[in-house]
């Protein structure tokens, strides 16, 4: 009985012809239009793209041939990572194309505040010239990055080039470029204090879950700037919605919720000073050509010496 | 008959009193609170702030004393450069104050519609979760930037840092930082035809008096981003409006019209794919700290040793 590889993910037919060039050995599995058959599941020796359930169901088959799995995106929270662990198989990620969707994201939601964009546009829509806006510089401002890393550098990049001051928080605190300052999580509470802009870029991990909970965001600047483009859970909803109506958040912006899609009846929706997108912030352009080219290059270093060129995740750490 | 300073422009009272800390020994008049009388025009050595009439009003005084006008803007097409240079008048502006909120403004405005926050945000109105936006990267995207100088080099800088491919064009041509190309005036047009974003810097003078008229409109590349942020006059308004109506221009961003305030009954109100703002693209925070420093210095420097140390213009070339 051959072996077998699925793709979870819908990508184009010559997406799906380009990864069964490199491994003609294999019997290939599109979960969109030919999905894999439950008596095959001990075959599946990769998967590409993520699928949580699919996974386990795999892991949970005895016999199994899992060795490695290529997740789409850059946050890998679905997959049980320790029991992966366990097995031995090797996983990685996506990390690093969503860099500059994401920075493009930040800057230009800080920016369309700041600069008085929506206040424009409804003067604008009334033909009426109101040179009176409230609008409010940026250089020499504060930023905190929560969870500085490659998308947090680039960030920093933008950010410094602007003339803002930028501290990154991270578990090891150690030097990256671009930032000002950098601090372990555990040393962050004077830089939360002080920061006009809080932008939260956490995985979610069981050390990041709630990591803003009423303590923290009762702890923030009073008015600062909060942009959440990490994970939903990272931040407690119900002590978010209190801190945005009792003005210790002065504006929010917010891509990612603990639960997605955003229930309809959510009061994050309509509260005043709120920005609300459909976790698109990191969308890409081309991203099924990205994403191949990244299936490709891994999984012919995986079938030539069972190891991986990029993206591999460190198991223990959880991103 | 002890001779004079016009401050034109509203400062606040501790500014007044450090100008006139400088100049112990002239009279200050101030056009907000105490005007400078008619038969006081011809003692009128210095003006600070600009006042296209009243300084032809001095001008044409016989026998004025005139030697310093310290203008409280960048542009300062409202001046009568050819008269005030053979009357040998040192000008100066206030260039580069405007820097940071400019670029702030630019960036700003690309990444609104580049990212679709707008459509986002039409979204969250009605509490819909719409994954589908029509968003665009901007990485190796083409931006020409007309009327390359200090403020273009610093929208180059943060444009480049977020990948795009920059060409400035100026009268010079000559080599700036953060450009990844520069061309003359005159060889700009196969710059322009490839660009998917166009900055207008343009200073207003006669040169560039309806530089974007409807034949370079009409080579732009279509549904081009189109973003003026120089001078009204430097873009020809009706084939402007043709322009947009027609999809050659895909997204306009207005900051400055040739007739200001623009009347409400002019149809760029409400083009479609049009954002209008009132003339605040270069607005800053602090503003009058920030040129009553400016005045401070150069008018130490002229009543010293009649020449200023900062922002002097060159009156031959008009900015």
């Amino acid at each position: 009985m051959s072996k077998a590889i699925v793709i979870t993910r819908p990508l184009k037919p010559e997406h799906v012809a380009q990864l069964q060039a490199i491994a003609p050995d294999y019997d290939f599995f599109t979960q969109w239009e030919k999905p894999v058959p439950k008596e095959r599941l001990g075959d599946v020796e990769v998967i590409l793209g993520g699928d949580g359930a699919l996974t386990t169901a795999i892991l949970e088959t005895p016999g199994n041939q899992l060795g490695f799995v290529q997740a789409h995106s850059a946050g890998v929270d679905y997959l049980d990572l320790p029991r992966l662990a366990q097995a031995g198989v090797l996983v990685a990620n996506t990390s690093g194309i969503h860099t500059e969707a994401l920075t493009e994201y930040v800057i230009g939601a800080i920016l369309q505040r700041t600069r008085a964009f929506d206040q424009a546009a409804a003067s604008q829509r009334q033909s009426r010239w109101l040179h009176d806006v409230d609008y409010a510089g940026i250089a020499g401002r504060k930023m905190v990055i929560a969870g500085a890393g490659r998308i947090g550098t680039q960030i920093a990049k933008m950010a410094t080039t602007l003339g803002m001051i930028v501290t990154g928080v991270s578990r090891s605190g150690r030097e990256l470029p671009y930032f000002t300052h950098l601090v372990k999580d555990e040393a962050a509470a004077p830089a939360f204090a002080e920061a006009d802009f809080v932008v939260d870029l956490l995985p979610l991990t069981a050390q990041t879950h709630h990591f803003f909970d009423a303590k923290l965001l009762g702890q923030l600047k009073p008015g600062v700037m909060f942009l959440n483009v990490g994970r939903g859970g990272t931040v407690d909803t119900e002590a978010l919605i209190a801190a945005i109506k009792s003005g210790q958040i002065g504006h929010a912006v917010l891509d990612v919720f603990e639960k997605e899609p955003l229930p309809a009846d959510s009061p994050l929706w309509q509260l005043p000073h709120t920005v609300v997108t459909p976790h698109i912030a990191g969308q890409v352009a081309h991203f099924k050509t990205v994403v191949t080219a990244i299936y490709a290059e891994n999984l012919t270093a995986y079938l030539k010496a069972h190891k991986l060129v990029s993206h591999q995740l460190d198991l223990n750490r959880g991103y």
